[in-house]
């Protein structure tokens, strides 16, 4: 089976683009750093989360990585088309960055450490680049959070089809819950994390499609074929999953999903004014 | 098997106390109502909401109904202890009230719903009470939105069996997620609600105490006997799972758990202020 990696495939850009500007304000209105800070971005895929980084940052110099030449392609045109000018890409692994120790005020990490098998490793060799009192951002979606109404365990059986696959590429897409023990454990001081709930009901139209149908339900709509050759689900099954999901999309539907945003300081005394960029 | 309810059986009192006072200010910090309204409190069980409510509200003229003599008995008792005077208690059935039409401004309803039968019927029976314009507030909890790390099967199992044991008693303990339609549907006007996610780790630890452990794992606890005895649970699998939900509680762990609350109008042109009252 080939592994199933959000981004890294030309038909799931454009839900993560969609899905970014829906979701934008509610991650990213205290995603706001000094003028002039230096912020990397480890792991900027196709530039979904960078436009926003960038957009509410005009005045800082941003580094966004990626190990994909194909992503940051993407990305670049992404920035270009919006005239954006203060980001620069460059590929590389974040296990191994070429960067110079402390180089950096802030580190945005977001959708990003579901994907990998050691995100506490990932954490541990971002650290080193921050200089001491710098923070770190990071922010992840988390799948078993999800529960609506009506209720059905068909669609909870396919939402854990995409978890089954995603773990199965080494993954894992449940990782919300834990950013507070990982970012402590990766030797992040004041450790902070917010919960930020998408709560959509038939009062919220622009959620009912931007967010219930267009990202989740066609995220989940998007791992059919791998969920079924990988036996995980009979395909009738799966599609009475989809079919429940885009259900509570409905007037009398209701659909939650909570991302969680953590916040940390690298130990040391303030070279950075952190106050700004912690929630 | 007695059926289990909250709130009547005197071990159950002093933690739904507990649980009040560490959950007020997320759930009633806008249970605020003008001077001089008149507001129903339906449902009030021992008190451990309307002391909330009438502190909140010290010039508002609360008449608070219970089914249950002595949940009242209780209730005055709680009132009495703080000094408040502004609390009627009066012995009713939600489904009969035994006022005229339009005699509040307000009804406050909270975690009262889950334990109906029919709780369209109790918003449908509600509405004539109020005035033109006047609104409603309902609050409930959602255990199917109880998720938490590390992660436990077990734990999962331990409360599907409360939700079944509230189920067979004729209540549902997965009810906050659908306050949205039901209000809609009971006629309600410009249904607005919003979810109110409890969110425990290791940086929190009065909630640690006092929600993880003292009021959601309790709460689990609580339903041990009838549990098994209905066959819901073996023994062994019950207390891996109570054990399971206190190991979410320590340093490492994390809880999350979403209570909802939301607010309505009565059609007709409005004779009360709800402006403070709407969240």
């Amino acid at each position: 089976m080939r592994p199933y990696v959000h981004g890294y495939d030309n038909i799931e850009s454009g839900r993560l683009r969609d899905q970014a500007d829906t979701l934008a304000d509610l991650l990213h209105h205290d995603s706001v750093y000094p003028p002039g800070a230096h912020i990397l971005e480890a792991g900027c895929g196709v530039g979904a989360q960078t436009i926003h980084l960038a957009g509410r940052n005009p005045h800082a110099v941003i580094t966004s990585v990626d190990i994909s030449a194909d992503s940051l392609a993407q990305a670049q045109s992404a920035i270009d088309a919006r005239g954006i000018r203060n980001v620069t890409f460059q590929q590389a692994d974040l296990l191994h960055l070429p960067f110079e120790t402390q180089r950096f005020d802030h580190v945005f990490v977001c959708f990003v450490l579901e994907h990998l098998p050691d995100p506490a490793q990932a954490l541990r060799a971002l650290l080193p680049m921050l200089k001491p009192g710098g923070t770190i951002t990071a922010i992840e979606g988390d799948h078993g959070s999800a529960f609506f109404h009506p209720e059905s365990e068909a669609a909870h059986k396919a939402i854990r089809a995409l978890v089954e696959l995603q773990r199965s590429a080494g993954g894992n897409a449940d990782i919300g819950r834990e950013l507070y023990p990982l970012l402590v454990h990766a030797g992040f001081d004041a450790v902070h994390v917010s919960p930020r709930m998408v709560y959509v009901d038939g009062s919220r139209p622009e959620l009912l499609d931007g967010f219930t149908r267009r990202t989740f339900t066609a995220m989940i709509e998007g791992v059919r074929e791998p969920a079924i050759k990988a036996g995980l689900m009979a395909p009738e099954d799966f599609d009475a999953g989809v079919r429940d999901l885009y259900r509570t999309a409905g007037a009398d539907g209701v659909f939650c999903y909570t991302f969680f945003k953590g916040t940390g300081l690298k130990p040391g005394s303030s070279g950075a004014a952190p106050e700004r960029s912690r929630p």
